[in-house]
């Protein structure tokens, strides 16, 4: 994959989904929806959908739902274009995604200006190492399946979100709602972010640290066990 | 179409999202992760996905958006199985649905147990007839372009949602979410609807008065315009 188009001084213009089989709609269509409205001011932008293949790929994940739903790709691993930002969804199908799958997120992140996971769209990052030596956080309902795959990433439980450094990962669902505001106030100001809210008659989270489901689901912080050279 | 095949003391089975161009994607998708997850305990039901025909169906609009991704369809106008329960999302192109997606809904809610729509889908439902004589809200940021499309309906400004007997309408984009835990917890309790809203990380609307959107866009109540005889 080539290097990102995204000069560090300029706005981003190419944004990825990344889907696979198994993956939770509403941490796609949460973040796509604010990137979606960021688009009817930002023509400039473009957003990728990317899977191993074009075929649509399912939410469905071995028949643990009986409804599921299917969203067609624009891009495959082989043919997708150099990205600024990447979103990476969670879903029960993360937690068994292809080789293939992660060898693309080790090849695509470091090339990325911006990385946001959604639930435990960070857990599949970490698998990859590309969380290594971050701080992150990740769905609090399924905590400590999660974090066992990230032994080299330091786990915050009470955040609806972490952001570290071009990393930006969140809690469950749709936190990812919330991070994506949170990198949009970030990257073009708090009012487009507002502005985008209101669109969606969406609520933001007061803060990063506002997360009543590390409550919830009783979760601790577990610091990474294996030390980074 | 046939009449619903849900006898009204037992659970619903058969669900439906409409989908047509422009639709939003959030919209569709907030309403359906609830659907999705009530379906790993409850795995006898069913969601279709119609539309015109079988071809995927996009976001895009117009131009407007830059951005947009595109759903494939279960089911189309002519083979869409009887439902007990239709959610219509809003979105840009539901102000501008095709003459046959309008005789569709005119003749598939009448069979219904249950319609709820979101966002504009309530202006899409109004321009058919369907909510005449009902109390209704809608989308906050187009609130008098969305209650023009219904003279016969009392449009009701602070809501997050409004429940007229089966009619189940909500305002904008994410209180899809908010209305169909609602109908979640009305329909199987309280406990589930909880369950469900942990699993997405979701805090819900305190109350269906809870709106703070139809003040950031100055609402007010429109009682309907015409009277029912």
């Amino acid at each position: 994959m080539a290097a990102s188009t995204h000069p560090k001084n300029l706005d981003p213009k190419n944004f990825g989904l990344l889907i696979y089989p198994g993956f939770e709609a509403l941490d796609a269509f949460g973040p796509i929806e604010v990137i979606n409205n960021l688009s009817l001011t930002h023509k400039d932008i473009s957003l990728s959908v990317i899977a191993a293949t074009l075929d649509p790929v399912s939410t469905l994940h071995k028949g643990m739902h009986s409804v599921g739903q299917s969203v067609v790709p624009t891009h495959s691993f082989n043919d997708a274009p150099a990205l600024d930002v990447l979103i990476i969804p969670g879903g029960w199908g993360g937690f068994d995604t292809a080789p293939e799958l992660r060898q693309w997120v080790r090849d695509t992140v470091p090339q990325l200006d911006t990385l946001i996971t959604v639930c435990n769209g960070s857990a599949l990052a970490a698998q990859t190492g590309v969380l290594d030596g971050r701080s992150a956080t990740t769905n609090k309902m399924l905590w400590k399946e999660c974090v066992a795959h990230g032994p080299k990433v330091n786990w915050v439980a009470k955040a609806r979100w972490v952001r570290d450094g071009n990393i930006w990962t969140s809690s469950g669902v749709t936190a990812g709602i919330d991070v994506t505001l949170a990198w949009v106030a970030n990257e073009y100001g708090d009012e487009l972010s507002v502005e985008l809210a209101n669109i969606m008659e969406f609520t933001r989270a007061e803060s990063s640290l506002h997360d009543p489901f590390s409550d919830v689901y009783k979760c601790e912080d577990v610091p990474a066990q294996v030390k980074i050279d």
